[in-house]
């Protein structure tokens, strides 16, 4: 019984366009940072992964956009692990400002020997660290 | 019976990640500056779309990544229109190294009213210049 | 007799490139938002500025690379105001991890009128505001 | 008796701020590009210098606003190299939209040695093939 990971973050004038939302683009990367910070929950820092022979490539993303973020706010953005399979992870994220949700996507990711980039399954180790974060797959998360 | 719009542009240094690929999320700018031209294209600037009172919002964007594009390397992007519903605009976007295909993704947009920002029918002067895009929706096409 | 002001950052993963360094550009970007970390230690808000007929432009920039940030590193920037003109503002920044300086730059904004655009005197509730963090010019500060 | 090295590149929406201007920093990854291209024309692709040894890392940065570059506008980057000393190379760029100078920067690099990471001369190899594009430095030119 999982429940979200929270990371917290301000809105950077460099990531607001001419209509003075964050462009669509960097909710990927507000994600991608959000898992580092789930992995050094997890595990402790992500470069353990590559340390011990694995490493993690995006293979999908999937944003939807409900609301903006602008310059200067405060927003959360939430990731749990709604499918954990063989080789592969997804991750749904929820950006929040308050209560409000902004932007809901996703991000699949497959685990990979860290030399060879062949597809590998995710080790027992990594499984268990990440166990905290994991839930039931929304019926509403499409491709998990 | 449309046919794909291309825009060739070239990997930049600053897009590419410690992988030496380009970040995941910089496809998404990626697909954004291709229907930028796909405009130009259709109707000769962007910014005639604000001019005549409609504007689109991204609601919706997806990214499948099936190879890596490195630095330095000309691409090409194909946009074609897959959905023209009556608010809403689903272009399909496929990433190519010559004939390989890098990431297959597609945005989602809402024609808003330009100063109430509320949805809005697509005029049909729009929808007559986007017309030589237009193709139907492949199968495999989600949320399409 | 003013001290630095000091805001704390985590290198994100997009900002850095094949050699595993952060992106020049990007200390600009950390410099910007320094600013408006100063900004909000100053008068509350960035936004107050231009609600009171005023804001800021970027005239010059300028930035010495001595050792790179990587990814996943916490670095300090420390911002000091190095010259309070009639109308420019010129900020030094320096970026350190721990003790060790990595990049020495500054920033020279002139101070607009928020609707003309047009050069203005910086305001005395401004320049009071901003005090704390106004200390003597260095001399090896080039511009200021 | 060197001229300038031109190239020409559209501003994109996602390089634009909420105040319709490319935001500061991106003009830096503008000059970076435009390096890429000069390589190219001078010695075919710029992973030459790596594999014959040596690269380049920049040391100093710096950019004068002058005007704004806006969305979709295009705009011309000229590159010359006003300084090819034993191990550091100063190039001016000049950002402008048809005859109109709207940033005057510069960026110098230092060679090293590609795995040691240390100090090195600029070979006779690579100095000739700049040499089209070296001009006396100007006086205007801090730094160089």
């Amino acid at each position: 019984m999982g429940e979200p990971f929270r990371h917290r973050l301000r809105v950077r004038y460099a990531e607001c366009d001419m209509q003075g939302h964050v462009f669509n683009a960097h909710y990927l990367a507000y994600f991608d940072l959000t898992l580092t910070e789930l992995w050094r929950a997890a595990i402790g820092y992500y470069g353990l992964m590559t340390e011990r022979g694995v490493d993690l490539v995006v293979a999908e993303a999937n944003a939807r956009y409900l609301a903006a973020a602008r310059f200067d706010e405060e927003i959360d953005v939430e990731a749990t692990i709604e499918r954990l399979g063989t080789t592969a992870i997804t991750t749904r994220f929820r950006v929040l400002r308050g209560e409000r949700l902004l932007v809901d996507g996703w991000l699949r990711h497959v685990c990979v020997d860290a030399t060879a980039l062949t597809k590998t399954p995710i080790p027992g180790w990594l499984r268990d660290a990440l166990a905290p974060w994991v839930i039931a797959a929304s019926p509403a998360l499409p491709g998990a």
